[in-house]
């Protein structure tokens, strides 16, 4: 259930210097980094090759062929944030094109989550304005019912509540909230670390059984060679 | 992002009197009640026909083709309880059957609510323990991974929080938040008052058009009729 | 493209009886007296079981979330009518249900059929009026868009006009034009006269191979028994 | 790869008492006793409620809209045989009806696997033939291009050699290859008395916590209980 | 239901100097123009990125699995046209491959939307022929049933008559009726020149709450601020 | 059913060259040079574009977000290899990533075909490491159930066994049986040798209706052409 027809307009965003160190980790770093938790739906996907962005999130619910809200998040937009828009049911309907794309970048958007269609993608593509979605259509949208903006959302499966971090590339949509960036921040971190030293090992021809001394715990579940 | 590993035990659930009289209402109604939100996704169906349920959550958090936490909230269980699945990644493997549904029966749940698949459907029919899930498959799990019992989780697009309505039947599951509990009962039994006068004006032959007085908004917003 | 905010208050219906006659024969009759086209995507299902429904169309067309028209389409209904709805854009919402259903039958429909959601099923089957639908959904609708009633429109794949004959079964949903509905009860009755022969001769064990002769053009395809 | 164009007419099937028993114990305690495969994907159901059946398979390879090889099958059939049909490339059209399962019916067959469409169901339902299918449908199907008959065919995702063992009930459809028929009967003979046991003790309200001695490995994975 | 086995030779063609312009203005501002209607099914994709086409539309109707009357569309095609191939039944497999496109090529065919799968899409990039299809698939097909050419079709849920304008880009089709061909331009370049105002405003931080006049409208609705 | 925890390390792999030349040939001639079978769904997409690779299978068995065996695989991958990966139920997570890529590569592998998610595809790309997936997500996989490695599986739909041919391209991916490659390499090299023969006279106008002599069949089937 949502609480409908308000606008939060103070809301508490992670600072914007760990929102971005979290974006050079990449989703499937931080992902993990979560316990394999915090991830959208994998049907969210970029709608152009080698996009990538990260920010704090200003949420929006939109109702099902009815972008409204969408003019209304637009004030909220600060420097920095990401527009993660959720929809009360399945919808494919184009919200987003190049007008609001126009009016969010001037306002300091830095990408836009929705759960439901984009249009006008070459121009996004052209503006390098990313988005991530769940479809492309040209199919436009009315403005007739309130929405919300501001309020905790779930977007493609995950709980998003604005201020949250947002981060997004080829793999996918991350959330990680706003209490525990810090601390996702730092356990990603040092996963990364690691990982340079593994890659480093098993490029070299070291294989994933020995360094990670899978052998035995194979052996004891019963894994068989026959040659 | 999902707290792992946790099971709340003590949960402030909603009077069991609410949820029963929440379920006599039907998920349509309750879903209009609250604003047109609430509703779980339309591919929740229930494993027979005529099934209807409604209670107070019990939540549980998956991992995909895990169940081991489904075992771990057969002790939280209270009489009245539904309990609400939801999985970390999309699944359909039946992580609930005959067995599980003797212990949680045993323990008084009235339903169970499964972002998943379930099995053991004839057997879960002659007990009338009724399931809603997203599929249905003999597909077993294994028991590997630490989820978490009774912390919010989003299970089929929707955010249930331990202790909510669940309301379950042929059209659907909605969720309602504790807090809005009466609030939401009151306004869908005002509703339900009034959609007993209007059936039997539009059986009647009354149309809606007159009814509801449309036919002036109608023309307003262009309507034309060709003879 | 949809001529939008028309009413098209006279249309030539197909025959009740013709129409009646056609409904006896079944969806996949018809749709092989059709030159195997006609038939609406299979993903059209009815709500409950042994539904079976025939009549002439009432088409309308709506938008995503919203069902407006539905009211209006409700004066255009003659006894023997199946309404035929359409929808701009995918959606799954629920903008039929008991209340549309009580008026609809009031007017004589005998069935609706919808590429979207439908709602009340419960109620629908205890008042005995089927309808077949993309989706059961609880998701009610708004009421802000004009649509259109009797133009011609695709539902679920199919061109159907006001006044062609509707008939819906188990199998799915045909659509037969008003123009070619008396040509395609007389081949559908002849394909259904053949069938009873059929039917017996192969109920006493003989094979289909050797009663419709393909033997030879197996043979002359090239097909081989390996002992 | 397939073979096309053959008709294997002596294959080796099961013992007709050993699938009769295998179909006793259901699809889900064979796919257990299976090591969790076996299963076809889950979107293969049963036409109506309470189908089970269980059987040797007879296989059939068609191509996309084309059903001339059942009528070959249909030969091939004896008594106790399921017919297991797989397709080159997904397809929705019902490729069996009415007067194919009279022929099957009379050729001794169980039932019908079909990883494709099906119509007539209504009249299967009264002739009590169950039939497991991804679709329903009233489209119909050519005679024109070759496949085989009694080759090893991938059905839903699972091999099937001709002569495996197919049981299908309501939770889905398992395919236990002859090789391993009574070593998979065994076990999960076994498997179904540990059930009776423990299904008792559940009834009687012990957890399965505590039947399965859960919560040492729980608390050692780092499970924590929250008051 | 479709007449079959026929091809009509003389079609009326919307000029190709309005089929041009029509293409520049792009498919979300078309079907904008269109009363937001006349789009395909937004899982119609071109087959590479930055594809882009217009013309008038040569229609095919096909069969599953069998693209014998794609050879037969390709005589009738000429300079300008896009050919627009349904299918009777839902079907992946490629219809259309290098060769095929080089006739049509040869012919002065612009463009292929197909709903369906299609192939060679490497040579078809490399040949810069775009093609818009629901799928992409190396499965061949057969030449063994008669559809038609030059029919009405409804193709990815849109009718669309021979002759009328297809406009395909990154956002998906639309197609225009011939009869509105030159009153749609009209509306598509009126709203395309006040886009151009519009995003210049917004470039420059102005608000579509304040250039769309929203702020008394959306109050009324009902709109709160919290601070 | 499979044989679970086992890892055959000594497979028959097909002639190195003759998998090369298969490769060079593509997805749709070798498909077609079967028979039109042989192709895995059409599901299976590239992570980017112009990617295209063959090679010797080594497959592996996984459970759903069990990634334990692609370890064990590693090891067991030569120069030349492609690793195919099937897993026992639908799941889209993201098996394969950076690392293993890593290692893949190091050992010699060409690609890897996964009926699941892969992630890390920014680096994959740029890696030039080909992956063809039904998925992309960033959701990471455990390490606890013993599926095996080189034992014939079901991917996306098609029986592969270990030392099979695989050919992947941007239209698909085809596996062909050691025991047949050379005589698909065969009949593949006189399909496309004529095939560019057939190019040439299409590209210079010739239709295929002539070039294919298919007037007179068009005309017996009954195709009439209307001014």
């Amino acid at each position: 259930m949502y609480e409908l027809g308000v606008v939060y307009r103070n809301i508490a965003r992670v600072d914007g210097v760990v929102a971005e160190r979290l974006g050079e980790l990449g989703s499937a770093t931080l992902h993990e980094a979560m316990g394999r938790t915090g991830l959208l739906k994998p049907y969210m996907r970029p709608i152009y090759a080698h996009a990538r962005a990260s920010g704090t999130a200003v949420t929006v619910l939109l109702h099902p062929g009815d972008n409204w809200m969408m003019h209304v998040a637009a004030e909220q937009i600060r420097p920095g944030d990401v527009v993660v828009a959720a929809v009360t049911a399945d919808c494919t309907d184009g919200y987003f094109g190049d007008l609001l794309a126009t009016s969010f970048k001037a306002r300091g958007a830095k990408a836009v989550v929705i759960d439901a269609g984009v249009r006008d993608v070459e121009v996004l593509q052209a503006m390098q304005f990313p988005v991530w979605s769940k479809a492309i259509s040209a199919k436009g949208t009315i403005k007739a019912t309130l929405g919300s903006v501001n309020i905790p959302v779930v977007c493609a499966g995950e709980l998003v509540r604005p201020g949250d971090v947002i981060v997004a590339d080829q793999d996918g949509v991350v959330a990680i909230p706003a209490a525990f960036a810090e601390q996702v921040l730092e356990k990603a971190l040092a996963r990364e670390h690691q990982e340079g030293e593994k890659r480093a090992r098993l490029a070299s021809g070291v294989l994933g059984l020995d360094m990670y001394s899978m052998r035995e715990p194979l052996r004891q579940a019963g894994l068989r060679y026959i040659d």
